[in-house]
């Protein structure tokens, strides 16, 4: 509209004029009308990188799934609930310059039922159908952002699986992190980048700081 | 101990002197480090009877599962993730001259993975165990409160489905509300109160309204 034309065309910072999506949180698959899957996500590290990124004067679209978190001043904020609402809000956003994709997203739904599941004798056997794979499907797409990033909760030889995905996702940059130690809902974590260049061990540091190092690379990237 | 002692000892209102159990919000059954399964409940209207017991002079004991709410004035509360932990944190609180069990536990839990559960050519098969149901052993434990009052959520045929489990699950009163029009998370609901008496249809309410409606009947019986 008319008044984020004229605020894009004023903003400054190294990221005016450039369009960010970003993805965080986790996806609720519905299993029936009260119960449902849900990734351990609380979408902090995600908001912060929207934060940094609007702060550094980009126009940024934050898809972000269900969590109890504010929407982060200057953000375009489109709240989802499961994979396929997340994959559909994603491609409605682009064109993108980059994309940094936080989000826990559901590898697989269930095939829900409209009715709650009574307890019965024996309990049902949920039926899994496996989600499309927005990452992936990203790195292929005709509008594939220029600068593609992917988070990695991992547990156990993290990077060794994190190289794994990076090739398999088609991504630019794997962000990779160990979720073994309990960092969900907490101000902190530590996370190691991967890159074409190598492996990065960026030590522990709170989520905000991991945000601001992430977007003066994002920067770095974009202005070359 | 003593600040408590003394505080129960000048408390005013109909309950004081009254030891109260509240149970409220949903649990989380972990399926690995990364995932678990969900009951939607935001624990709302637990935690506004919660509330309406201490105003009304109880000492409140609630254990609630994963919400983002904050604890209600004078009121104990005991923070638990999985049904396993609460039936643990509910028997800890007894003995008790009433119970409200407002929670929405997990009637499954998942034989849950130590790591990661990696995509694979399948979706993995998700082996359920029944959870013990905590209401109805309640109801036959021998330090059954007074007045055990439990809670359904149920859609379609909700009053024939809520007299049922009345009598299944030995409670005194079963509040019963329809979920098939999107309660959670709001601030109204709309419930039946079902007692060896019959059935009252309290019509559209506030979630705070419900509370002092319940607690007042409370007061009542416990007089008797």
């Amino acid at each position: 509209d008319l008044m984020r034309a004229v605020a894009a065309h004023f903003a400054h910072g190294p990221l005016a004029g450039r369009h960010v999506l970003v993805t965080a949180g986790p996806t609720h698959e519905p299993i029936d009308p009260v119960r449902f899957i849900a990734n351990r996500s609380s979408g902090k590290q995600g908001f912060a990188i929207a934060a940094a990124l609007a702060a550094a004067g980009a126009r940024v679209s934050l898809v972000a799934g269900p969590v109890a978190l504010p929407t982060p001043r200057g953000v375009d904020r489109i709240d989802v609930e499961t994979a396929a609402e997340m994959a559909a809000a994603v491609a409605r956003t682009l064109p993108a310059d980059a994309a940094v994709m936080v989000a826990a997203v559901a590898d697989w739904r269930v095939d829900a039922a409209t009715a709650k599941i009574k307890k019965g004798a024996a309990p049902p056997a949920l039926s899994l159908v496996e989600n499309a794979d927005i990452l992936a499907g990203l790195a292929v797409h005709p509008q594939r952002p220029q600068l593609l990033i992917g988070f990695a909760a991992e547990t156990g030889d993290l990077l060794e699986k994190a190289k794994a995905k990076r090739a398999r996702k088609g991504v630019d940059w794997l962000v990779a992190n160990d979720v073994a130690q309990g960092v969900f809902g907490t101000e902190s974590n530590h996370v190691h980048l991967l890159t074409a260049a190598g492996t990065e061990d960026w030590g522990p540091a709170s989520k905000a700081a991991i945000a601001d190092r992430l977007v003066a690379r994002i920067v770095e990237t974009l202005a070359e």
